[in-house]
């Protein structure tokens, strides 16, 4: 960063032989989050959920710009607290922040947040890169952060056996820690090609969106869906009680989705720590056909923003 | 751009030998602008004040993200006009729209807008570059989007008489056709060294923050101040009918405001149509005294959008 906060703008020098990769993220109150969840949490999640996008990319943190919608009763403490939790995610990205706005806002406050990251020329990569064949894979366990959410709506966030469904919808954390990896396996140097995107709204809606990119179909054996335990989730009732489900509806989990053809898939498995899920196939461009225990249940469509709210 | 909407991020490839300046704005429903006001507007002016600050520090306009609070019961066809408006404001500044993010709002609609912008290695325009006995200077009238904000506060924005503070406040240019000459005053072989920044929240509240940022003290003189038509602001009552108040007071105009010493002002003055209206010096950094007609008026401070709302 040549020039920080306090100007009009911020001022930036990409290195040489790069591109940039630019990506904006919103979490507003009452549809993303709760403020009872904690401010710092807030902060670090907001952060969360952008910088994946940089992860999805391929790119590593280049700075990131705060949007700051705050009532006008806002509590200065809420606000440090806010700070520290996005200060925290950004230091562990090695993501500076590099200015903001912040605007008065008469009911709820909302985060709007834009990220720059670098990824080396050409090599960004892309959700359209996948081929008939590929095999589809996911780089962790899914469906936890919607346990996290099925807890806090029943008021039960803070109880100590759902710690792990707590940490995972409080603190997700992007999957910068693969940047590395992915750039060895498909730079100037590396065996291939591979489709990447990250799964914020669930496996469920995001990858039909994969398959529409790439033009194919997909196959997916809910039975290899890296779901949460059966036993956690059994204790937050007979609703969130089956693990392939949470794991293709379960949103705002932030690993990654990638589609490789079987032979990088194995050179990939390990580093990335994939887990297989199903294939890329020729057919109607975006349909995803569901085998195993999933199969024949037409109404397992993901989380909608635009049709209810967490809290709520 | 390389890659626009539609995958996790957009990729954009900086060109060589150049900065890159980034900056984001936000308008909120209610605090910045009022729906009645017309959507194409309201997309044209949110556009406007975002590519402002490039214009302020002298960078051309490389891409914009959009993010859109929306309520769930707005009307497609708002939505076609907001996108109109942006889509028009952006063509004219030569901006291609590269992504962007569309979240459901409860209460009202609001627009962040981020921008990158392209200047020469090391030649951004910066507002702590002002030394002792730089002339100020602005770049246009001032006043007249504030007197656009009274018209619509009386319910009189469309009356035909009050066009050109409609325009101010609906329209606003952002001074992007002033890059050229800024690139060639204080380029590699320019002649010299100006502090610019943009005035969107008025003189009143701008001019101080560019003196803090110099470590100087500021004169203005209240009488060369190019505020509206006198006859124009007293057709709005006679609490707007104090010309150079309005000009000092007045914000949203997208004017810039330039330091430069005496003899680069001579240069500039005709290419980047300035008017001299007071200078720097030493003395408290920040602090600003009015001299001529606004001499005495403690309570000459600028809008705050934390104080209160146009449209209330």
């Amino acid at each position: 960063m040549l020039l920080g906060p306090g100007d009009d703008a911020a001022v930036l020098r990409p290195p040489a032989g790069h591109d940039v990769v630019w990506t904006v993220d919103d979490q507003v109150e009452g549809v993303h989050f709760e403020r009872h969840w904690g401010w710092e949490h807030v902060g670090a999640r907001a952060a969360a959920a952008c910088l994946s996008d940089l992860a999805a990319m391929g790119a590593r943190p280049f700075g990131l710009l705060l949007a700051l919608h705050l009532p006008p009763a806002t509590d200065g403490s809420c606000l440090d607290a806010f700070g520290r939790g996005l200060g925290d995610a950004l230091a562990a990205a090695g993501c500076p922040l590099v200015g903001g706005n912040v605007t008065r806002h008469p009911e709820r406050v909302a985060v709007s947040l834009s990220a720059l990251g670098l990824v080396a020329r050409g090599r960004a990569l892309r959700r359209d890169a996948g081929r008939p064949g590929d095999v589809l894979a996911v780089t962790g366990p899914l469906g936890l952060a919607r346990l996290g959410l099925a807890a806090a709506r029943a008021g039960r966030l803070f109880e100590p056996a759902l710690e792990r469904a707590r940490h995972a919808l409080l603190r997700p954390r992007p999957r910068l820690d693969l940047v590395p990896v992915l750039e060895a396996l498909t730079g100037a140097d590396g065996p291939g090609r591979l489709a990447v995107m990250d799964l914020s709204d669930g496996l469920a809606r995001d990858l039909p969106r994969l398959a529409l990119a790439s033009g194919l179909a997909a196959v997916v054996d809910g039975a290899r869906l890296p779901g949460p335990p059966p036993a956690l989730a059994a204790s937050l009732g007979p609703g969130e009680a089956d693990p392939p489900a949470l794991a293709w509806l379960g949103g705002e989990d932030y690993e990654l989705l990638v589609a490789a053809s079987p032979s990088l898939f194995e050179r990939a498995r390990a580093p990335l720590g994939l887990v297989a899920i199903g294939r890329l196939e020729a057919g109607v461009p975006g349909r995803v056909t569901l085998e195993g225990p999933l199969a024949g249940r037409p109404h397992l469509v993901g989380f909608d923003h635009f049709a209810g709210a967490p809290g709520a």
